[in-house]
């Protein structure tokens, strides 16, 4: 079988002005990185603005197990897929992190033939956006420090600063250092810490953000750390959001790139939907909208994690109604939700199928509760039975959910044709009525509460009197219409990532929250969550290599 | 007055393909980064290597002062004024470093009508080469503490590691810091630190290197750190150097824009002069000396510092030879190494000139001493008396050296045009006989002792102990061939910045050494040098600032 890479290789990428022209796109309203990347210009999003929008469609998965799902693959096949039926489609993805390459997972340009290309560039600079981020954020890192160096004069308490700097890379010897040692010249120390880039709040500012001006006022409004009265410090206050939008600048032009078959692909930004919200830029999103009829977008991991802060964070602010909601999974995925280990997953066994299903239908159950018409895309392995199949029709025929079959992965856009003629379908009838799952005006730890309770099915959330004085304060400060933030394991709907399955009844633990007052969210972080990952004991990085004609081996 | 940016806005660029062409470069050479930059391919670069080579003239300077002598623009102007001519010229800068756009030095894209362009883009991301350099570093940062936290199979000493982490960024706090704190799943703790990125080791093999070959094969001897017997610990141990050189491989193909008047200039590799070796990459220089019939090139700061390292060690490792050398001065800045302060000087001061002209003429003594013709280029202002100008030109004439008026910065070529006959002459007569200061085999004390005594005028060196044990160590580890890259303030040839003029007879302490193994070369740290610089009390940071039609302000 052909490696990923090696089908991408294969491939013949088309000039991406050509690429651009059949999406509508201009070439003076290009920005060329490269033969077969782009960026597109403010003036050209500008220009756009009073067309009508097309549908959005949601992609979304069952929680996350170490069998894969495919919910990229599935993106691009089912753009593929409406492109291949005559449907103008525009795919909107997220960037890839440079950390996972060079951990275990991969790439993130999806596999088969329903990728998305140049993968080897996209997956390691793309256009230097991460990059430009992670300066962003350490600029600020560093008039922060310089400002205590000269004198501190907006009173700023060192120890309760909570901007953190980042890199873009797996490193968990920066989650948790002394800085500014060294004597006079250097000081004072203090604590402090990397994130992944992925995790900054600069990522998410990004990504929310509408326009340059938004992005800058919103960079100003990024809490840096308080004073000892708890009154809060902003980078404003150290006017550094000035230099920090200069830096994003260039970056916010969203990206242009294409799948293996041809279609349009926006792909641009990038949180991780276990410690950040999880999307793509609103910029990226809502210029498809003007330029396509069907959208088709992905949230990271589950519906639960990825998937609802989607619609409560994302779709919130962007004022964006999806027209349905597409649920992955894999029999094989299914069966370890029902209790099987990776390595017997080619056995049939359709009582684990059923077991498993019990996940599905939790992800299903909870995307109805924001008014979203759902469908449900099983991506077909070979060591699938008929047998374990029909359990899953038959489960969702109960729902009253479509099960569509899915070969992308090996036959491209053929392979999602079902699935595209049934996101046509509803996205044709208007059969959505999309609504967040909480109002604006709802106290912050009742927003935790209910999300905790609707989508994790907890019993209750353990919130420790710190965390509720600090959720007082930020509502005391003014930040009390903005929408949650879970940081939570992505395997579970626990806070503990062995219990697969549907777990209920079960407490989730509050263990700190932040306020993230530029990109306009609290972030509630739920159980052991990192937001600096290490590299494994063997780390895909040792296998790396450039080969004597310039290529990149080992990254796929 | 105009400033660099409104001149730079006023100016029409011609698109990068058109640049190209004039310069010999076909359009499938060219990677675009948006329409004024591009990237050119190795294919070409492979194509165009039976040719012969054009001449090659180093921009080198008195040392620096707080009056600017302009080498940038020297080199710039010189490079549209034998343009002007008819001559076909390349010009080889350095890329900009973010840490001193937000610091005070403002960019380094030359000024007035003597610029690179586009100027913000270029000092700000540019084509990403230095993010590039910062992930490589970073990652094999990485991956370091991960083996140590993995079980440390090379039996590294966690005391003894020497690679330390980088940012492009002026950020004091990060100097010294001690990392892996927070318990067994981050730790082991140790001190480490943050060096800017064009000190890196990294910045320095990426500039030296041939073909990517020649990276991947540098970077697997980069030197990590030792082990409990004293024996070195590569890159190559813990299997890094692929990853590395596959995060460098598009920023390794040399970088080309245009000046304000249309000539071409290739922007590439940019290590700091003081603290590193301080000259644009080897495949830049070396492409351009295939295209042009004279390539004008500079080095950093001082003839001492900058132009020392050019010739030893760039010149030495990529077999070049220049064909001569243009000493960049100015009246004012002659002054103040006169002794006069900044704010006087305007009034004319014929006898601090002429104090001054100690520095010059030392400077012109010792590029002689490499066997190079010199020219010293006096860039003018309309502040200097004919009388002020005329001690230079009776100083200089007594060496037997040429001085060229110039005012490119507000004539643009034309104030180049006596310089650029100059030049042509020199490089048409083949007078240069290019010889390094000192010979490879030279044991490596000696080397600092030989550039201390003959550059620097130092009556000695003063060597600890501890010091000279560790350059042994690398005579034994089989480095001794190896040049020295002397690490010193750019003020002084002694190590006190304060001490301008031509001090001599002083002792340089090394206070340090660190073989850069996959560099090729020893770093000497004399007196105090910083590898990380701080923000000033009010950083240039704070005036930035994104206009709203998307304009940055305040960068320059």
């Amino acid at each position: 079988m052909l490696t990923d890479m090696e089908i991408a290789r294969a491939a013949t990428l088309r000039p991406i002005a050509q690429i651009a022209a059949a999406a509508g796109i201009p070439a003076d309203a290009l920005v060329p990185y490269g033969k077969y990347k782009a960026k597109i210009d403010f003036d050209f999003i500008r220009d756009v603005q009073a067309r009508p929008d097309g549908a959005l469609v949601l992609v979304t998965g069952i929680s996350p197990t170490a069998a894969g799902e495919g919910k990229t693959t599935t993106t691009i096949g089912l753009g593929d897929a409406l492109n291949a039926l005559g449907t103008r489609s525009m795919i909107c993805l997220r960037e890839p992190s440079l950390g996972p390459c060079f951990g275990m997972k991969g790439g993130a340009t999806g596999g088969g033939r329903a990728q998305v290309a140049p993968m080897d560039e996209i997956n390691l600079h793309f256009t230097g956006d991460f990059h430009a981020i992670t300066s962003a954020n350490n600029l600020l890192a560093a008039m922060i420090d310089n400002h205590l160096y000269w004198g501190n004069a907006t009173q700023l308490d060192p120890r309760r600063i909570t901007w953190r700097r980042a890199l873009d890379m797996n490193d968990r010897a920066l989650r948790s250092i002394v800085n500014g040692l060294g004597g006079t010249t250097s000081g004072p120390p203090r604590e402090d810490g990397f994130d992944i880039t992925v995790a900054s709040e600069v990522m998410a500012v990004f990504c929310l953000s509408r326009d340059l001006d938004d992005l800058q006022a919103r960079l100003g409004g990024v809490i840096i750390g308080s004073r000892r009265d708890g009154s809060f410090v902003y980078a404003r206050d150290i006017k550094a959001h000035g230099a920090m939008a200069a830096l994003l600048r260039d970056a916010l032009m969203p990206n242009l790139v294409q799948t293996l078959e041809g279609s349009p692909a926006l792909v641009h930004g990038g949180p991780f939907a276990n410690i950040a919200h999880g999307c793509n830029s609103v910029l990226a999103t809502r210029l498809g909208l003007k330029l396509a009829d069907i959208v088709v977008t992905e949230a990271g991991f589950g519906a639960d994690l990825g998937g609802e802060k989607f619609l409560d964070i994302k779709c919130r602010f962007a004022g964006l109604a999806p027209a349905c909601a597409v649920v992955v999974a894999t029999v094989r995925a299914l069966k370890m939700h029902g209790g099987v280990q990776k390595s017997e997953l080619s056995r049939e066994d359709v009582g684990a199928v059923t077991r498993g299903l019990d996940n599905l239908d939790r992800h299903v159950e909870n995307l109805r509760k924001f008014g979203l018409p759902v469908i449900v895309a099983l991506n077909r392995f070979t060591s699938d039975t008929d047998a374990e199949i029909a359990a899953v029709r038959d489960a969702m025929a109960r729902q009253g959910v479509e099960v569509c079959l899915c070969t992308h992965w090996s036959d491209g856009a053929a392979g999602a044709a079902d699935l595209a003629q049934a996101v046509r379908k509803l996205a044709d009838q208007k059969a959505g009525d999309f609504k967040p799952l909480y109002p604006d005006d709802m106290p912050l730890i009742d927003k935790i509460r209910v999300i905790a309770r609707e989508i994790y099915r907890a019993r209750d959330i353990d919130v420790p009197a710190t965390v509720a004085q600090r959720l007082a304060s930020y509502e005391k400060a003014g930040f009390g219409r903005a929408p949650v933030c879970i940081a939570k394991t992505q395997y579970s709907f626990s806070a503990d990532p062995t219990r697969l399955g549907a777990p209920e009844g079960h407490v989730l633990p509050i263990r700190q929250v932040r306020m993230s007052a530029g990109a306009g969210f609290v972030v509630a972080i739920a159980g052991d969550i990192m937001t600096m990952p290490g590299l494994p004991r063997v780390p895909s990085a040792e296998s790396i290599t450039l080969t004597d004609r310039g290529e990149i081996t080992g990254l796929f």
